[in-house]
C-alpha cells in the first residue's frame, strides 16, 4: 500500500523545520516507517539546483528562471525520491512543496498562477499531498525569528511587502483547499503546535490503516 | 528599431557552430552590429545550468528535470541577453533555441509536446526567431563527425534510435513552419551551405532595412 505524503508549508521562520523534526521523532518512537526530506533539494541534482537558486550572488536571476529552477528541482525530487518511497509504503514528510511555489513565485512575484500550476503539474506528474500543515505567522514575527540566523539567502533578503503578499497567498490556498490543508497558528508555542499536528496526524493515520 | 533574431538548429555535428561563425564573420565585414550566443548557456546563470544538464555524471536526471532546466537556462538567456540586444537593434545569432527542446526533449524523450511548448512560451515570453537555419544531416554522418571530439556529453551519449527520432522531429518542425525555417542539406560542403545561408540572409536583411 502506498504511503502518506505530508507537507509543511508557511512563511520563513514559521516553525516548519521544528515541527517536521518533532513529527519525525514521533514516527520513530511509534515505529512507523517514514522519510524526511525538503524542498528545494532532497537529491544530489536537486541540491545543486537549490544552491544555484539561493546563492545571494545571483541578483540578476529573472523570475521565470526562478520558477523553472524550483520546478526542475522538484521533478527530480519527486521521481527520484518521493514517489519511490511512497510506493514502498513509507510516509514522506516534506518541508515545503508546490504551495510554496504558488505563494513565493506565482503570487509573490506577480506571475500568472495558472501557468505556475501547469508547470508544477508537469514537474510532479500531478502528485498532491495527502495532508499539508500550513503554519501561519505575521511577517514581522518571522523576521525576528530569522534575524538570529547568520546570513539570509536570496529569497529571504526580499522586502516585507513581498513577504506579506506571500503570507496572503498561503492563506488563500488554505481557503481554497481546506480538505487537504490544516491551518496552524505559528505564534503558539512549539509544544502546543505539535499537539495540534499530532492529533490531526493520528486521525489521518487511523483512517489510512482502516482503508489499507 | 528592433534587431533580427536568427537561430541555427539541427542535430549534433550538422555544422551549426561552423555556420554561425561564418555568418558572424560576414556581419563583422559588413559592419552590421550583432551578437553571437548559444544555448544552453549564454549568461553566467545559464552557463551554470548548462554544466548541470550536460555533466555525464548526472545519469539519474529525469526527463522532466532536463526539460525544465533547459527552459530555466533559456528564460535567463532571453531576458538578460537576447531581448536587450534586440531592443538595441543588434542582430542576435543563436546556436540552438526552442526547436531543439521540442526535438530533443519533447519528441525525443516521448513527452507531451504541447506541454513543452507551453513551458517554453513561459520561458521566452513568446519570443520567436525571425529566421531559423535548420541544418539536416543523416545521424550516422553526424556521429562520424562528432567521433573526432574528446568526450561526448550526456545528451550526445544517447543511442542512434534517439538521434533518429530527433532528426525526424526537426524535419516535422520544418514541414509545419516553412515561413520561419530554412532547411539546409548538411552533407553539402561548408562553403556551399554558407552560400545558401548568406543568400537567404541578404534577402531577409534587405527586407528588414526597407521596413525600418
Ligand atoms: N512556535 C514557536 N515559537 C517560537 N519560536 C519558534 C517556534 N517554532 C520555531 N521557533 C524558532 O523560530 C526559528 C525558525 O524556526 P524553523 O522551524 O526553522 O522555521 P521554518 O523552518 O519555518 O523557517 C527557530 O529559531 C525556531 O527555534
Ligand atoms: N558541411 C560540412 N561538411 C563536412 N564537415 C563539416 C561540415 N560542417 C561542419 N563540419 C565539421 O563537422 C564537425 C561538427 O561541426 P559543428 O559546426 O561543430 O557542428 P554542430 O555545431 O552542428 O554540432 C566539425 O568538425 C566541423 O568542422
Ligand atoms: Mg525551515
Ligand atoms: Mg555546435
Amino acid at each position: 500500500m502506498r504511503g502518506l505524503f505530508i507537507t509543511f508549508e508557511g512563511p520563513d521562520g514559521a516553525g516548519k523545520s521544528t515541527q517536521v523534526q518533532k513529527l519525525s521523532n514521533y514516527l520513530t518512537e511509534e515505529g512507523i516507517p517514514f522519510i524526511h526530506t525538503r524542498e528545494p533539494g532532497g537529491t544530489a541534482i536537486s541540491d545543486q539546483i537549490r544552491s544555484l537558486i539561493l546563492n545571494p550572488v545571483h541578483k540578476e536571476m529573472v523570475d521565470e528562471t526562478e520558477v523553472l529552477l524550483y520546478a526542475a528541482s522538484r521533478s527530480q525530487h519527486v521521481k527520484e525520491k518521493i514517489v519511490p518511497a511512497l510506493e514502498q509504503g513509507y510516509i514522506v514528510l516534506c518541508d515545503r512543496f508546490v504551495d510554496a511555489s504558488i505563494a513565493y513565485q506565482g503570487v509573490g512575484l506577480g506571475l500568472d498562477v495558472e501557468k505556475i500550476k501547469l508547470i508544477n503539474e508537469f514537474a510532479t506528474g500531478g502528485l498532491t499531498p495527502d495532508r499539508s500543515y500550513m503554519i501561519d505567522l505575521p511577517v514581522s514575527v518571522g523576521r525576528e525569528r530569522m534575524a538570529a540566523r547568520n546570513q539570509l539567502d536570496r529569497i529571504e533578503q526580499k522586502g516585507t511587502a513581498y513577504h506579506e503578499t506571500v503570507r496572503g497567498a498561503f492563506l488563500e490556498l488554505y481557503e481554497e483547499q481546506q480538505e487537504r490543508i490544516t491551518l496552524i497558528n505559528g505564534e503558539n508555542n512549539v509544544e502546543e503546535i505539535f499537539r495540534t499536528i499530532k492529533k490531526d496526524f493520528i486521525s489521518l493515520w487511523d483512517n489510512y490503516c482502516k482503508n489499507n
